[in-house]
């Protein structure tokens, strides 16, 4: 942590921050500048620390210089993390890349089946669908609850698919437990940070949804809670954030993959369907997340759109996702095989 | 409900748009216009009819004419509702002018009470005090629980202040509702559509802080949530989003006051803690949030921020907010006494 | 054009609405909804007549059914535009692809030459360099100026690589014209409206870059300025836009390159050096860019980013941009043999 | 600056970063922390350095220190400016308050006669009008150009209310100049540099608005272009920032007033005409601007909105621009009088 003084700080204020610090039983070494001086804080910092010094006397800005996550964070974990998803032990992260699809909503058994053999005859490793859905107006659809997780793992059952779908409060995590794979924390939840705690304390993998509109310091945290709880297989998911733009329902984030595969040793995930609202828009947000370099994909797939009860306007047609299944492939081999970029020298 | 059909769509799309509307029970008006055609859609109208328009061949845009939400909507509800706090039977929205204040997280009895003491002294009406913290960090402190609940509650019972507090999951409900007069819902948890179900059950008010990425309608639909579950005392609380400024914590939107109060009955409170992150920032904002014409404030206050275990360096001294609370009343009382701005005629 | 009115608006209001409608020499059609009203309004309609409606007693809300821009509208104008760049007759769009490449900024002959040389053997067709630069703080250095456009134009004159070079002042287009293939609008100009007046008037063609907080209808209508000038060989340049996130000096929108190929004829390229900031994460979002559809990029280069005058740290290394110009051929191979999605039936 | 160095840098690396900067004719002084190490810069640090930095191995991340600002840096320049304007000497800046108003663009001699009456009677110090407009889309009225400076000028000599009105153009800074008391640069050409070279060597005031999507230190930036070229009668303008609320124009920051009153020795002046954008949510925002501390406010006023050919939903009638004025003086009586905030002992 750097403490940087203002251009006017006197003598005495810059001692009052220096025995502040030591005072908490950590060093201080201040550095004179030529506008200004800073002082380096050396030891175990705590967020406290930061607050308190930012309202000393003569205190211009407090600047944090380590990351505030150590688990979810590659510079710590140089290795990729490879999560292994349900009894049939799908892979994802470092070279497994993984395709998870299915319908926004569970609406019925035939709807289900339907989109899991389709889905799964396309290359699809894994069956996503909600049963709890979170809906912005109380007077939405609202899923099926746990009967929408038994037909989610009926299909799971005929198809050999693992499950993933949505847990959106604390009293639901042992009953989506029972029937998922992977448990799907939502980006409206988050920040929800009981929750958070409560997946971190569950043997299944756990896909936490980029909220849309935070940092990815924030995104890596929410991470680092599941993991503090002591489960360490997360994948992350960036699926749109929200700007100025309203032609599209979110602005995907394309930098994110990199940026993540950078910062964190965890599978990045990404979700195009609701990241562009738009069917005809998620081929191309697909390839191009593929093309970024992400690990996989979750892409809402419906037998007949226009009926779906929920996000009809996002979902592929098997036709297409089949086609898509085949553009992503072929993006993957291209570049696989193409010359790598290298370091700087 | 308003179709807006693309300039080169032909007849058939728009007789199967049509009939399509007339399928589900409602009426559909046809109007030509000179670059393309629209249709008007009359009846009850559903999200998933909305999606299934937009599927259709020749539709260029569906266009939402009604508002989502009508509980918390002034045009079903000109009156503006007064809610009652606590036993003391404290009055916001109207006429009603409130301000809440206190610590932001309890760490004390003392601390707590000496705020309690000196908030109310200065005229607050509320004491307001975290036991469960929203944290980004997992490492970072998170209140103290139920033990900070009896803290704010012994605090109240010798002020007469009633209590105000943070309520972050389903599973902690029952124990806030024991404790707390008016029960908060953070912005973080502003689309935790469980604990908006379960607030809506109590009979006490509840106070719902605005998502720091949700547009107006996101955030009275979140009201809305509460009041389909039967409880009508809830008070909306603006305190900042997400902007690219960074400077500031949160960019205050102080349009958002005049707006809510325009589009709907429900009293408005203004947060500049949490909306600037600065205490210098906090008396300005908080007099513009009254010059604004919000109903209320919330404001941290700490008695001595620099040891604060929580934002520290938004809370300001016991002196400066009874001097802000001198400068909020000559603002209000400035604006009652002057003339009044009229309609246009 | 559909006026909407409020709820409890009265037949009087809606009846002064109708007859300023017809006033004004168009038509108006009542449409009687469950809720509220509706009138829809037929004619050439101007900008004027919806701010006077919006003014008038009764309306809640006007909704603009047509798009302002007529000339970049693909509505209007099916077929994809080629643009013709130089007299090598360099071509981009349609199925025409084409990579600009070189250095943020000219240094000197041996600079551009060196770099020239090497985008050229590594498929780069036109050469892009600053010789005008807009700088956000007045100290940066600015550009060399004229002498920058000749040894642009040198480096042309030996390789065969038209140029495109940023324009930055009504004052300077003659002199930019007079060296360059294609006159590059930057961001911080998109909305200069009288240099796109000016670039409107030249036989020349013109790249306009989003504004960093511009809508895809503000940027369309930059577009469009320049067209009602008489020039429609327009490229545009979605070059990342300004959101919460700071980690990435940008964040580019992927979406925009499906989107604006579905709303505008116009070629669309993408530019990953300033939508990132970061060299290591130009190849990536270089390649998603590809993947999503674009029919250009520009990429900068330097001989030696670490002393480059201006954005160093964004800029690839010779060995770099060859084995990205590589991996882009190959992502394009590859779709191009892949199946096609194809429109829902 | 300082250069902070990953968690795994080498030896090697932070001595080659140490060089780097000793060559460069600055000192390093290395911090060892306990997760990583720091290097302070110390000297004058230029852009092009943190950029070559950025690049060299081991470097994680760079910090500025210092502000790229200086001449509108209160750090440097404690006393508040007061900018006077036109011969009649109107002071803006410390303990002196204007308001400026007037119609969006200028449409006839009576419009502006009638209304530069109206606002002096009010207590308006200085006429607003435009003559170049600014406008999206190429079909919209642009503005009167020269013959609308005439009509401003006709207005001024006749009340004695100085005129301020936009620049758009290098090309008409000089006739803007003979007619116009403050130059006014809009939001859009915040980033027009040569603009701002421009205005910097005339010797009236100049306005610079805060463009849309600009930071504190951008828009302050602009200020230091200006000032640079040796005009130092700078007056900032916030009107509104672009987020994803789209029921508003824009969203004001009145955060923005006390932050530039603190960074920054210029006045401060507040426009809720375009922060806004509609007339009903002026005088809330302007009282709540007063509240918060700005210097003055610059308002759209129209004899009559509903036919106004620019921006008349935003515009005021001028009984309720008299209304706000006394509202203002209200405001900033009672603060005026009321106790001040002390700073934290």
């Amino acid at each position: 942590m750097i403490v940087i003084m203002s251009a006017n700080s006197t003598d005495t204020e810059i001692e009052a921050v220096r025995r502040h610090i030591v005072d908490r039983g950590l060093r201080a070494q201040v550095v004179q500048g030529v506008e200004r001086r800073i002082v380096g804080v050396i030891g175990a910092i705590t967020v406290e620390l930061q607050g308190e010094l930012e309202l000393m006397r003569g205190v211009a800005e407090v600047v944090r210089v380590s990351k505030p996550y150590k688990l979810a964070s590659r510079e710590f974990h140089p290795d990729s993390t490879v999560v292994s998803i349900g009894k049939a032990g799908v892979k994802i992260g470092a070279a497994h890349f993984a395709v998870f699809a299915g319908p926004c909503v569970v609406e019925s058994d035939d709807q289900v089946l339907a989109t899991a053999k389709a889905v799964k005859a396309a290359g699809a490793k894994v069956l996503r669908g909600g049963a709890y859905k979170p809906r912005t107006s109380p007077y939405s659809f609202r899923g099926m609850g746990e009967d929408g997780l038994k037909i989610l793992s009926a299909a799971s059952a005929e198809t050999g698919l693992p499950v993933i779908t949505d847990v959106m409060s604390v009293r639901d995590v042992e009953t989506v437990y029972r029937y998922a794979d992977v448990l799907q924390i939502g980006a409206r939840n988050m920040q929800n940070f009981n929750l958070l705690d409560e997946v971190g304390k569950v043997d299944k993998p756990v896909m936490v949804k980029r909220g849309f509109a935070a940092t990815y310091e924030d995104w890596l945290l929410a991470a680092e809670y599941v993991m503090a709880g002591g489960n360490k297989s997360v994948i992350l998911c960036e699926r749109g954030i929200r700007t100025f733009e309203t032609y599209t329902r979110n602005t995907m984030d394309i930098n994110a993959i990199p940026v993540i595969r950078k910062l964190s040793q965890l599978p990045i995930v990404s979700d195009p369907s609701h990241g562009t609202g738009k069917w005809y828009l998620v081929p191309p947000l697909a390839n191009a997340s593929a093309a970024a370099g992400c690990d996989g994909l979750i892409i809402e797939v419906h037998p007949s759109p226009d009926t779906a009860k929920s996000d009809g306007p996002q979902s592929l047609i098997f036709e297409n996702f089949a086609r898509l299944m085949a553009q992503v492939a072929a993006v993957r081999a291209a570049l696989a095989g193409a010359a790598k970029i290298s370091p700087h020298s």
